[in-house]
């Protein structure tokens, strides 16, 4: 039912061209096309710097070929995750204009790019250099989603007049994205020093009983510091994309 | 150092009135009391409708009622958490005006109740009836800090009709607060049908292999909507202070 | 919307009594009260035998009591599940004609009982006498749903011949559920026996490395009788109700 | 003994050419070739669409020839589950009317297609793309056991009007086989939709936080939608045999 | 079918008296009946000294008291495990003279002392006074079944002098077990050296880090001494009853 | 001090060559070489038949030929396990006469083949054919140990009928070694079965939710058949090991 | 053997009253009992300040006094460690002179108070005010011990100026031991900022995915500061303990 | 600001050069720095024989060159951890005087050996072959580091007199480092048998139940000898950099 079709329906009912009975059936059958078109002009916005994005794993390079195709004939911009460097040379090879970040293993496509909407700077801060490409994922898809975003690398906990040195920066932030692997605790310290929403990022940095991540995550999510908020292990993309959602606000 | 009593200190140094000696042995003794006074500030500003918030749980109701009365005498607004029905009657014997909130465990006392601040409304939308201590956590804890707060309760996933029933009461949100105990799968349907930042509350509702909220906060971790972020279980009021934080953007 | 509803909205704008712009306005700001009353009917009939079962563990006596008098009004049959003797108690002071099973923790109110609608029997089948309270549970709710059930209790795989014996009634069976804590190794064996739908119950009775019932679930999950499905850790009432689901078929 | 083979020894007895002692002997020595012929029966029976499925992971490409071979002489059709592209490359160069279908890892040898003997049809629901390798699994399964099988992929929770753009097909299912990785949220959509036995199977597809599918499999046991039962991580194999079973009913 | 049941089936066919096809039936629809018999044989073997325990936790009184009257009635001696003190009450008040060993949590009723019939001398050796219940359900199960048990309490390996100056008595022993809770090393100590079955129990002596035993159970289990076998945590009715039946070999 | 020179040092003292003081001395300082002889002397002992077994992961081809040639030199027979295909081809280069069992990972070099000491029949029972490496490691270890040894594979028990067919060769067997990957039930089954020493064996045979080996070692530690005791997932050797220690006896 | 038992042996041995073989075979059978008076020796001096400490938890009143008695016989300094108030009211009846510490849930009685004996200054730091019972225990054992403790309480990392503001304190200190619960980042700030051993106790305070100090073991087992070492959950004692060890080096 | 920046701008304050304002200016802007200067020395200490450790694992080779380059202007010495045969070579190449240790996968540039400066020996235990590249690693950390270092490898507790038999040397250690995979058991019987600070290092060594050095870890820290602190699984740099800061007191 488009809004059209359930308009036309309902004047063909008041003018006796259908019977209550088949405008009822009709009704009773397909209850969510009326849900459907609402969704989809939701979707349409989202579309519009947001959304439409690729997970790359796990899917072939010919599925993703096609998807591709589908979307720029919508005139869509888009951004593709977790691609591996195989799948991005073969993507590469027919769309030249693309550009892939390796280290983040994003694929970005993106005519038209888009300018910045959002209200202030995102910052992405990270513990070591070893967490460079979630922190990176995180920058990209925040910057594809029209965003500023600033970074800072390599300020871990351990040697805290590292993290203290840009406090500045942390105050003038409207976001910060905090990327930590080991034990996780630089949120807890950034999220004590300012008063801005705080989105943690564990990484699956370290080894032994660092267990890929599990112990980064469960010290965030036990951060001593009120007000921060966790995503999944190495989900630079899922805080990104928070982000850019609380930064458009 | 205060910020004048570094002026003052400079300045004395410049009219001859201390020692280069003198001026630098009181720089280097105290480096972080110049640190230090951004911080008082920083956390003055917290005071005034965010902080000072008191974890009831583990402290004995002496040392509860010392911290409330250094509070009070500087006249802030009082916040206690996870307060057990024993610890706030002798609580509230003491101090009657103060309000506790059995369910929610937790105490206020706010002699000038804080206008409201946030740009938007705070939706705290829950999945059971059981969830309902957390979710009215996480509602309390967000009007204490000076926001509108609209609460949903017992719309669970298994009866999707009743999520869709309030989409328009989630679309007119600033924020989002999703809690759910059990497989912990709203948060996933609402930050589908919205586009606004949503915070996960997983809660230690369930039985089995719900493991005391892992499975719902494993689940919330791993929504499939992005931009959907984390709090620890049961932390009703991580969630409000992190929307709180969000909405007064 | 109620069904009703719906037919006298379009009658009356069939008759002209609305016009095609109000009817349109009201399906469109509740457009899920037009999904609703499909739900309605779903869920009325799912009350027939099936449904409105109340989960006992963590509601106030109070809350239960307003929600089967509410029942009540509307003649329904009432299954309370994972409810204390204590509460029971407050119940059964108010409504003497309930039952209360204290074994499985269930209490029934059913004034019209339901004539047996399913297929065949339910055989529910434990591996010892301590799982009897989950294997109540299940035989009762699928009782309560209108299906004839057997019981066989105390055959657990260290004595095989126990279950061999009992070879006859479970070929005979429509479906068969399997309870069992410890090792949980009994729906291997029955699966293998026959040629049924089996559903596996993992009970929580063991101590040590049973781990509340994990052990039991694992085992279930990785049974190497093939076509086995598993509920959750102690949830008799799920496997009832999906046997019930199976048999209604 | 088989059951022609026991019938032949007690005429033997009956006419006189068998001492009781020396039937007694074969019967005692060999009592489960006794209880044998009856679940040899049972088997044959099963194997009659069902049954003789073969784990090809970790066994030798030359075992599998040797157990299709002595099957084949039999007459019998063939399943390999889990099978690699390198072993299935080799049994199809000795078996060329084998079928191998590369993204479900099975192959099929079946000279007599079964005709469809199943009540109803067995709906398979897939939450995202890289969920198709355990719902093709489960869906191939499914008709080799003689099912109409249909399939809907694609449709996670995050975008709830996929799902219910679907309820029609799910309403008229006889069984229904949700597949869902991450979160693992959609059985409790479907579960709340339909009134029909669900089978859960959670997929390791995810990445960090999910385990290699123990977050899916957590919240599939933890469904708040009643009647939803549950296989092993990825076993599409089981979800379908299971099915196949409660269809036959 | 007995044995004798079966016989004479048989001699009536040879007769003539029954015909082919009832036998035929008689023999499949009965044949673990044949498996029965010497399962029941084998049980009743069990029973004189090993067996017919009763596992009291979980149990009511009422049901135990049950059991062990249908026990004496075939005059057989009664080890009852796990059993509190409140229940152990009602059952001395019915049986006085029964014995209830407290630390242990066991009730014995054997009104005729098994005379010792192991081979060898079990030696039971605990690491701490904490692990003594565990150790003493050991020790009182070995003598239960008739065997010499010598125990040797208190010699942790963080004193290894305590350990070596055992190494006589261990050296006699024909079957050791070995209880420890926390780091759970003593059986990699005695292992090493002795030449004899060593049965570890780990027990949930420890906090913290130590779950419940669960580091002593994964330290057995990946013992660097060959040939120590692992029982479930705080199971010294099981270590005492393989041992017995190593013992008896 | 070896036995030798110990006997001489105090025969020295007795004949007056060297004082009081310095035998003292010599006997103080080197207190370990006393225990040292005794120990030696046990594993000489060892080594007939039982020890000096080489543990082949993640040792250097080099480091292993080097502990063979000093091995050979003393005449002792060499047992090597968890050995990998490589290093077994450059070993068999040096030792023609040396014999690899691939499935089993074991490499023997036994010159003179131990006479059967053993008390009776060790049998190895295996649930499934992909079981077979960790029960031939068991098989192989044990009839290296000098142990008759039968071995019955494939007999899971979802094929229950399997199981109790061989149940002759159970009740004759002095020691049972039962390996199990999935749900590793058959050992209590087995258990159940018989009354001798079980030793159970988990294998990580499985996927999904078996967790390596987790499950079915899970399974064996809480068997509710009594005696069964467990070894580390996959650790064929120790069950072959014990199982060799009690047969000794 | 006694070393004066020793003595005499070989003096006899020398004057000939006693034989070669008799010598030979004392020593023999008693090797450890050489062994044995080496580590009493070692044992005298270790109880001369630190040792013989005794685990209150899961022992019984009794049983703690008749240790008592036994060690104030030889004039001994007693440390109970995890006493609860109950049995500390028991022994303090008997010992009016003990002291005990409730929130440390430690007894002392020492009659001669033991001078500091330690090179330097203990400090113990704290995260959160429910951490002082660790912190307590850690500082009086290591007091007990004979070393200067200074404790420096509720200086999480989320205020991180409170840490540097001790940093002075810190710098002093021979051995740090640091307390934390939660995400237990507070070693690796410490860590970072000084160069002096630090010993890292996690506590169990926290909730949800705290799971009982899990997390904050992990987080200091994965701290990015190179030196921090660990002991388990809550172990005060043990952290004092080896901090007395590494002062008095 | 280095120390005598600071100075300078004092002096130049006093005597007029620059403004109190300006003076101010830099000061606020660079409070850090003012941290720093102390930090900087402190860190300058720490080269000398300590720090710049560059953790190897996960960064390119072209990084470490350059971090190299920069450390050696400044000569310093270099320690490279978690380095691979691959990376080293290409280091080697660059810097011949380098020297790679395969084994500890270590990498040292070292032009200026350091002179011992650690109080006593530094005592490296491990208890197999296979846990040697932790041991080494430890090891050559701590000779690094300027401190005597000694080893003992392959002495297994299920091997008690080679302990033992090293008694003399653990008695003249300053710190003792044990390392051990498998049931982590040699730090408690070492901590038993000395009075000096030992450190405990668990190795991912073992197969099944080790999982991957978690039961050796928390053996560890469930160590029943007091005193025993633990690092992370694989962690030899961070306890021979412990022991040195210990040692260096």
């Amino acid at each position: 039912l488009e809004k059209d079709h359930l308009k036309r329906l309902l004047e063909d009912l008041s003018k006796g061209k259908v019977s209550v009975e088949k405008a009822m059936a009709e009704l009773k059958d397909l209850p969510f096309e009326d849900l459907g078109f609402a969704c989809v002009d939701h979707h349409r916005h989202l579309r519009r710097g947001l959304s439409e994005v690729i997970f790359g794993e796990g899917k072939e390079p010919g599925d993703i070929l096609a998807i591709m195709e589908s979307m720029l004939k919508r005139d869509e911009r888009i951004l593709i995750t977790r691609l591996s460097q195989n799948k991005a040379d073969i993507i590469l090879n027919k769309f030249p204009q693309a550009v892939y970040h390796k280290r983040a293993r994003l694929l970005i496509l993106d005519s038209m790019p888009l300018k910045v909407s959002g209200r202030g700077t995102i910052v992405v801060i990270s513990a070591g250099t070893s967490d460079m490409p979630v922190a990176e994922e995180a920058a990209l898809t925040a910057r594809f989603m029209g965003n500023e975003v600033e970074t800072i690398y390599d300020v871990g906990v351990s040697g805290i007049h590292r993290v203290l040195a840009h406090r500045g920066d942390l105050g003038k932030a409207s976001v910060i994205i905090v990327v930590a692997g080991m034990e996780g605790a630089l949120p807890s310290v950034v999220g004590g020093l300012v008063d801005k929403p705080v989105i943690a990022v564990p990484t699956s940095v370290g080894y032994g009983a660092s267990f890929g991540g599990i112990t980064a995550l469960l010290g965030m999510l036990n951060s001593c510091a009120s007000g921060v908020t966790v995503v999944n292990i190495d989900n630079g993309f899922g805080a990104g994309y928070a982000a850019s959602v609380i930064n458009r606000q």
